[in-house]
Order: C-alpha cells, then sequence, then structure tokens
C-alpha cells in the first residue's frame, strides 16, 4: 500500500515557513528542512502535539551533499512516499551595498541559495511530486512553490546580489513550471511584494496599522489554495502584498 | 440593521460568469448582469431553487443608462445592501481581423464592454464595497476582480481590437486596486491563458484531454480564493492556464 | 518616376512632435499634423526656409474624416509619394482624478486619441509604409513610431484614463509591428519616462539640472536611430529617460 | 594630458563581438577581451592595419584573477585613460537539458560568465567610465551595455540555466543603472531576440530569406546609437530582432 503523501517546506523560519509548515501538516505529514534546528524544533513538537506528523532535519539546501542527506532521512522516515507538496522558501544572506563596495563572494551569496539551493530542492522533490501525480488517489495536483520576492521583477540600486539572485529563480520556476506541468506538476511563484509581519520585522513600520504588513498565515492560505486548484486551473505565478502597501 | 451583503456577477454567461455566480452564490445572495435574459434564466432559477437567493438583470455593461437602471433594480431588491464582491466578466465582439480590414467600430467594441464597461461596473459597485470595507462584521474584504485575457499581456498580430480592450482592461484594474486598496478593498486581475470548457468551445482541442482546457468552475473556485484573503494579502494578479497549455 | 519618400509626424506641438519634424526633415518632406495650426505654423516656415520641405495640414486624429481630408492633401501634395517614417505624437486631455469623480468622457478622451488616433494614423500611413517597403531603393526600412509614455506599462492611482489608454496604445503598436514586419515595415513603441523639456514644463523640476529632464531633441534623435534600423535589426521597444530620472 | 578614453569589448568572437570592436574602433582605441586568442587575434590585426587602435588580451571574465590581470594591461598599454564606453557580450556554456539530468554545473556554467563576469567586468569598468563622466570633453556620456537574449525575459522549458542567468544579467544591468545613472553613467541591456547570422548559425534557417537573422553589424549599429544618447536621453533597453522573426 502507497504510503500516505507528504509535504516539504525548505527554509523554515519563525515567518512564512513556520506558517505554511503549519498550514500544510493540517493536511500531510511534513518535512521541515532549516539550517539551524532552532528555527523548527519547537514547531516540530507543536505539529506533533497537535495530532500532526514532523520531522525536522538541519539541512543547508544550497548544498547538494546536505541536500542528499536530507531527503535520505526523509525517505527512510515516509517510507517513500510521494510528495504533494514542496515549498522553497530558503533565502540566502542579503545584502545591499554599492556596487563598488561588493565583493564576488556578496553577489554569490544570493544565488547560492536562491538559485542553486532552489534548483538543488527542486530536482530532490521532483520525483516524489512525479510520483504523486500518477498517484490516481490524490487529491490535489503535486505543487512545488517558491517564495520570491518584490526583487524578482525590480532591480533596485545597490540590490544587484538579491534582485539578481530572485530573477534568476523565478526564471528557474517558469522554465520548470512549463517542463513539469505536462505531467501534472503545479509549480508556482509568488512574488511577496512588502513586509511580512514577524519577529524580526516587529519594529519596522511600527506606527502604522497592521494592514502595512504581510500576515505570514496569510501567505500560507494563499500557497495553500495553490495547492488546492486543479490539473485545469494552474496559476503560475501571484504577487502578495497588504492593504497599505504603495507598488 | 444592515442588509446581508451581496456578489454582483457582470457578464453571466454559460461559462465563467455562471460558475462564478454558482460559487458566490453559496454565500451571498446574487446579482446577475447579462445582456441577454436567457444567459441567466435558468441559473436564477436554479440558484433560488437550491436555497440561494439569486436574480437576473438584462444589462448591457458599455451603457451608463443601463447599469444606472440595473443597480436602481439591485438597490431596492437587497435594501442598499454593501458588496462582498463583484465580477466584471464581460467581453465584447471578439474581432479578428487584418489591420487594413478593420473599421473604428471594430477597434471600438473592444473598449466599449471590456474598457468602458469595466469602467462604469467599477463606479457602481465601488460605493457598495467601500461600505462593506466599513463593515465591522465583513469576513473577507471586499473584492472586486475582473477576468482578463492572453491579451491582457500579449498583443499578437490582427489583434489589435481585442488585445488594446484587454491591456487597457489591465490598466484600469490596477490603477483601482492602488486606489482602494488603502480603504480596504481588494481589486484583482485574472489572466485567462488558455481555452475555457464550455460549451461554445466543446469542438476546440478535442481530440485532447480534458486538461488541455480550463474548467469554469476551477476559475470560480480561484475567483473565490481571492475573495478570502484577508487585508494584509492581498493578490492583484493571477493567471490561469490548464496543465497542458503551452506558454 | 516615383515621387520622393515622405515623412509624416502626427502631434505637433512645441516638443517632441516638433523636434521630430525638424530631425526628420533633413532628410524628407514632411507633412506635420496638429489640430491647432498655431502648433506648426512657425515650424513649417522655419524648416522651408532652411531649405527642407514642410507642410502642416490642421487635423483631428480622432476622427476619420479629418485623417481622411488630411491624407487627401497629403497624396495631392506629395503626388502619392511612398512613407519613409510615421510618427504618432498626438496625446489627448490628460485626466487625474479620484475613479468616482470621473466621467465616462474623462475616460475615453484618452482612448480616443491615443487608441483610436493612433488606429487611424496608422491606416491611413501603412499603404505609404508598405509602398516603400517595397521600393527598391529606400535607404531605410519605413518607419511608423508610437510615443508612449510610464503610463505605458505604469498604471498608478487616478491615472485610469491615461494608463488604459496608453497601454492599449502599447498593444495596437505591438499588434501592428508583429503583422507587418513580415512585410518589411519597422514599428517601434517608444516609453517616455520623464518629463520632456518643453515650454509648458519650464517650471516643472527647476531646481533641478537639465539632466533632470528629456531632452525633446534627443527623442527626435533617438527616434532617428530607430528610423536607420536595418531590416535585420528591428527595435520595437525603447525606454527613454534623462539621467537624473528615479525609476 | 588626460589619455585619449577607449572602449573595451568582452566576450569577442566572430559575430556581435567583433562587429561591436569593429564600430566602437572607429570611434576609440579599443581593448578586446575574449578567452580564447584565436577569437580576437586576426581583428586585432584587422582593426590595427585600419588606422585604428587595438589590443587583445586573453580573458576568463568568470575569474577575478583573469579579469584584474587584463585591466593590468589595458591600464598600462592606455595609460590609465577613461572608458568611454564598454560592452559585455561573454556568454558562457549553453546547456539545454531536461531538468532532472541537469547537474549543479549544467545550472553554474551560466551564471559564472552571465552573471559574475558581467558583474566582475562591471566593477572593473565602472571607475574608468566615471573618470570619463567628469571628463569635461567627453563627446557621449560614458556606456556600459549588457547583451542579453530572448531567455532574459523567457523561461522555457529545459532552459533553466541560460534563462535564470540572463534573467539574473538583466537584474544586474538594471541596478547597476538606477545606481550609476545620477553619475552620468549610461547602462542599457539589449534583448537580441533571434537567431545571429554568424558562422556557427550559416546553417540555421537557410531556407529563409538574410531577414530572417539578425545582422552582427547591425547590432553594433544598435550598440553605437545607444552610446551616442545625451544625458537628458537614456534608453535602458531594447529589443532586436530580424524582421521576419515570430514572437
Amino acid at each position: 500500500m502507497a504510503s500516505k503523501a507528504i509535504a516539504i517546506v525548505a527554509g523554515v523560519g519563525p515567518g512564512t515557513g513556520a506558517a505554511v509548515a503549519r498550514r500544510f501538516a493540517a493536511a500531510y505529514p511534513v518535512a521541515l528542512l532549516a539550517r539551524n534546528p532552532e528555527n523548527y524544533e519547537s514547531l516540530v513538537q507543536e505539529i506533533n502535539k497537535n495530532g500532526g506528523k514532523a520531522i525536522g532535519i538541519s539541512t543547508d539546501v544550497s548544498s547538494q551533499e546536505s541536500v542528499k542527506n536530507a531527503f535520505g532521512k526523509i525517505e527512510q522516515e515516509f517510507n517513500g512516499a510521494p510528495i504533494a507538496a514542496a515549498v522553497f522558501n530558503a533565502s540566502g544572506r542579503f545584502v545591499r551595498k554599492p556596487l563598488l563596495d561588493m565583493t564576488v563572494e556578496d553577489l554569490q551569496v544570493g544565488w547560492e541559495v536562491s538559485v542553486r539551493g532552489a534548483f538543488i530542492f527542486s530536482q530532490a522533490t521532483l520525483p516524489g511530486l512525479l510520483k504523486y501525480a500518477e498517484d490516481g488517489h490524490a487529491k490535489y495536483p503535486p505543487t512545488l512553490i517558491f517564495t520570491g520576492a518584490t526583487a524578482s521583477i525590480k532591480a533596485n540600486a545597490q540590490m544587484s546580489s538579491f534582485a539578481s539572485a530572485k530573477f534568476a529563480m523565478r526564471a528557474l520556476s517558469t522554465s520548470i513550471a512549463k517542463e513539469f506541468a505536462p505531467q501534472g506538476v503545479h509549480v508556482a511563484h509568488a512574488i511577496i511584494d512588502g513586509v511580512i509581519d514577524i519577529p524580526r520585522t516587529k519594529e519596522w513600520l511600527k506606527d502604522m496599522p497592521p494592514e502595512a504588513k504581510i500576515g505570514a498565515d496569510d501567505i500560507a492560505e494563499t500557497y495553500w489554495n495553490l495547492h488546492t486548484q486543479s490539473k485545469r486551473c494552474f496559476t503560475n505565478e501571484v504577487d502578495i502584498r497588504p492593504m497599505l502597501e504603495k507598488w
């Protein structure tokens, strides 16, 4: 008998990643990847305590070795289960610098996580997503979602590291969407155009009402809604902003 | 006591409009507008029979007079109820011709419905949408959705009538989104990039599996999901295509 | 013997239109169209005095009748000469208003000039452009250029009239470009993203250096450079901004 | 006395790079960079024989060390001359593969040249470009041009290496354009949307007329025209296609 399909979230932190993990954990056992175990430990406990099933694996998504190791554990833990949903939410170190002050390393850190990491994660999850696409009992098409940003479509001064990486990730998402849609895998890219309301941004926009920031739970709900779209209605890109955002 | 919020759908035909009407009728009383009463009569009966509440009004959305008359009836019928959702799904006569064979009338028919109609409909619904935005009991932010097409972002040869109108409607949607978001109205534009599976397209792509066409019910579900987004997570544009679409 | 090819500029005012007229008059006899003869009279004199050849015709480009009349005069004056270049630089009355304060007329004024006018002008000039495309002695491919604006790609609040018209004109330009390129007509759209330095904008940005505004002569030079591109190198869209523009 | 300004072209091969080198050599001494000296040797001879001044330097633009070495030679040869124009025309190994067949190396080769290389080249040339911007005798604003491709704006299936790199390079170009325009440096990105007519593509489209391919000399002319734009008229992006291109 086939194992129950799982969901995998890469880049689990205190914001979007955790919210997405909780949302998908309501439907699927989840594997949560983050470099730092502190980012998933309490969340894994919370999900397991609340009747869900979660495991956390310390993973550097920009490293093939690390991802290979993580997926070995997932394979073992979930007995080769198909993947119903995979969310790539990781982001590398953010660099904002005058071009002439940047090092090649500054440029590359954006790419390593957002592009190489997204690529490695895609390669690791697509076989499981394709397996789910062939599963006659799948409730929803398997879904691979990438978290983008304003910089995915807008490259401002001093943002060449982040923007070049996010532009590239968007291209990767579209290329994969076109290649795998005919096999039933739904790939979507989300342009998160605003400040997400997470502990790290607590002091930002603090004179503004709550509607000046994006709710992490709300992003998670939008991702869930993308997942539930049928094969006859794939959305490949959404933008997301809070009602008070200027754009 | 405030009247229960309603939903209004303009451009109700046998496809997307009807599906959207059914979906929103599950939550709200609905007013359905179409030029030809045949397009809504059986649907109104169906919704009312199934425990919902629907009225249909013969309306030419490109005419201020006709829309004014329709909204007078809606006002009266629903006792000045706020508007929870308004969907503009109307499209004018489709023209595909070599440029030198076109008349000014050929160019204008696209604009009259898709732009002037969308504008008149927006003006007619925004007061009710704003009223709902101020309603402390509103479950979801009031939502105004425009149905676009591939031609909203791609202008092919011989498509100047349709594409210029759809490009313009997209601009209208964005402009309204930016003006009214700060007051809590969620405006979204949907790029329907593929053939919708409706009676009129029955013979199209008929050697292909069902996943070569977009399901009208699936579009309706996506519209509903846009409507349920919170004020901290407005999506202003989605694309929609079937899994077998080439793009 | 074939008549010498001409250039036609619609929307000749004291800024871009006049600069374009002067630039193209250095190579071709020019016909200048503007609603108000004051806009071309001294320019026509200037060109004719300086050894060029120019005529001015009072024309409302949004009116088929008026354009037909103008092209009748051009035909007669230039003896059915082919058209080497046609530049559509007209713009309707600019409206910036809250959506709920707008009239249908406010919406339509944008469309009437920028879309219907551009369409009528295209239909009037394409036969002459095609004639030039077949001319074995043509130095450069016949060129049809549309002047767009920031609002051609960005629809801000309260800008629905201007932006919907400019988005639509951009679609028209692309559609015509795709239809007529295979016959050798080069169609280009220019996104003028900044304030043009003309008498009317004298007081704008006046604490800034000259590089905060776009030079009308510089736009003309860019249009000329578009015209001189070969059949093996058509640029269909350029953006133009002054060096101090924020974008 | 200031040395005469120079132009630098990276990615000199038998196509665009050589044509650009010839075009700019008509106005400036040129330094030509290519990994393989065969790509510039005869061209350097040709330019020097025809009254121009050229040097060639074997350079791997993806290597900081190699670029540093090359610019040391340029500095020495041209006595610290300011840079009037710098053209980045290099492209890495092209990979077109199903995603699951790709290696991380396959993904990275695109980035290494198109993004890291473009970044290193920008850092190496910007000081000389800025020096020229401050030169009161400069005829044209200093110009930095990046050669993009269809894949800069369109990410097709199996194209994730090339498209992600080209999307990223476009972001880099825009970010640099915004940072350095206020200091007078003109940065432009060219979307080459079609097959360039070079020895390597001789057999492609060979049943089509010459207008089915882009002329390398024509690209060079367009780059030259970008260079000659004034500070009051910077074009930051052009698309380029042959008249028979489908798009």
